[in-house]
């Protein structure tokens, strides 16, 4: 438990697969911003503007986080409690992933949201849900007393998920139609709900959960994930934006609520 | 100071009295979230919802801070400093309750200033200062330095809360009046200004502070008041809020703040 | 690294100038509460009461920052990476003051947004870009695995301080031009631009850095720089604000959002 930061530097350092898996995000987070910088400067429109900077915080999030995990600040080595299948074993826990998701997955939700033209009260729920997953998500990977209750934490976390899914497939797809953004948001969508279930079947296989897989082989599976949901969605989502900024820019409601009407 | 999770863990599952006063809040929150879910789920317009949704968070989050402290996750060993009745011993401190304070308590002030109709300016007081009230908090219960200093930080704590207590019975009774809640915001105002008052007296009472009341029990007044200002609180809502969704969607301004003419 | 909390507490005592450097906060951030709130406390109209209330918690935030750092709870001591001036040595790092800038620089910039009547957008930029340039700055404070990354975090925070001075520089002025409160807001930019350049500065100068100034100057630099950007800074503010009531009240949009003919 008392290993330093600079031990899991070099830990990390010295494993190919392991820290592959992590330097592979950091240029491709770096690529997507320059990027995402060159696709949206065009853009005027206070609505549009806005949905470009929620895109741009997305990989400028995940560099950072990715950087945080390869100098070892925000990786921690545990010991996993009686009845996990790694049990008595020191484990690499990449606890600042589970931390930085709090920072960066509210930020699709709200690009989606906007996007859809949704109203407030279905954007707040969104998010506080998905702030609640992810610290949830956290707080299982961080217990070492109990085998149950990281799992008890893994399910309060995928109850979480569950009302997030609900906003995106029950109320938000008819917000989208009716904006006009129903074809790209129906494709954001589709990607987001597939690769986000991901997440939690990789948690339940890798390390922190059955230990099916290894270490180095569950970062890549994120680190995977990561590439899929974050750079590849803003990207489409960014490049729909730019070419339909009209579309955009027409809300049935002002940048920030619903009017009264809509209540 | 290096008790491991799994023994702070332990040290809870042993004494009855504790973990009794964690469990029944685990269980009262997770009945809470069912009952909850069905009385809102006919609330139709947006303004009824996001009331329903903050509500719900307020089961949501405490079901997640009480297993936080059942594994031990949340929960430290402090040595007091001189000064402090049990100077030099080591003491159990559940500092996952203030910090999940500070996620659910503005959930509660975000509750009540929609259904007072609260401008912008005074709903961004409110949580402000509960958010600070809850970190000094914090603060309050982690120096391990000073005897002084804890108070000193209780002191600044207090501070905060008598904004909260201002915006409460000075600034919102008026626009609940105008709003047409007047009489359920008052029941509920009265609720939550009488048991709130009661959580720094347990403070000082606590090993906290004056150390007269013992870790277990200092726990069960802490759950009870919670039952009561946060269960109890958020079903009286709720229930008025399903039979008068009306009155809520009549709001004089939009979900999301003032209108020019408020200014 | 096994320093404790009261070791802290007693390093810092006994170090005159590094004591007084945080005491003299306190005092002042102390005068600056009790004069602000005489200041405002005949503001009616909502959008000038929402800047008193942010420019309020500015002094709040460090009173109770500085406290934290006096306690010792926000100050660890850490040993610095091979190739750092002060490699293998032991340095106080007080990263309580980068976790605070967190939560006392988006009142800073909101107070600034708010008195250009700038739109979502351009808020939401500056506010996300501050706390991204805050926390990265810290990070960059932890590490103590590898002197490079410390340096690649100072240079991740620099970009996101870069955004922020954009939105600054280029896309407030013209608002403020448009709102009528040109003046003073170019007076504040100026100050706020040229203090918080002096913060990278210092971090590059000081013990996180190249080491050429030592703990307690660097304390005292941090120390100075906050007196002027962000008490004098809430002064100058809410002077102004007092005596030209009126012209903050017509705002072009509404106190939260842009309407919308605005996008």
């Amino acid at each position: 438990m008392q290993t330093t930061q600079a031990e899991v530097f070099e830990t990390i350092a010295s494993d190919v697969v392991l820290s592959s898996s992590l330097w592979v995000n950091i240029a491709l987070a770096g690529f997507s911003i320059l990027l995402f910088l060159a696709m949206g400067r065009r853009l005027r429109t206070a609505r549009a503007r806005l949905i470009w900077v929620t895109a741009m915080l997305v990989p400028l999030v995940s560099i950072s986080s990715y950087a945080g995990l390869v100098s070892g600040l925000t990786v921690g080595v545990i010991q996993m409690p009686p009845g996990h299948p790694l049990a008595g074993q020191e484990v690499l826990s990449p606890w600042g992933r589970y931390l930085t998701w709090t920072l960066s997955t509210p930020m699709i939700l709200l690009a989606l949201g906007l996007l859809a033209d949704a109203d407030r009260a279905s954007l707040f729920t969104a998010i506080t849900m998905d702030i609640a997953m992810c610290v949830t998500g956290l707080a299982a990977a961080l217990i070492t007393s109990s085998y149950l209750l990281r799992w008890v934490f893994f399910g309060i976390s995928c109850a979480f998920f569950l009302v997030v899914l609900y906003v995106l497939l029950v109320e938000w797809p008819a917000d989208a139609e009716a904006a006009g953004t129903g074809e790209i948001f129906g494709t954001l969508r589709a990607l987001t709900v597939v690769l986000w279930l991901g997440y939690p079947v990789l948690w339940a296989l890798g390390v922190e959960g059955f230990a099916v897989l290894d270490v180095a082989i569950t970062s890549w599976g994120y680190s995977g994930l990561d590439i899929l949901a974050k750079y590849v969605f803003a990207f489409l989502l960014l490049r729909w934006v730019a070419a339909n900024e009209g579309t955009v820019a027409e809300s049935r409601r002002t940048v920030s609520g619903a009017t009264p009407a809509d209540d």
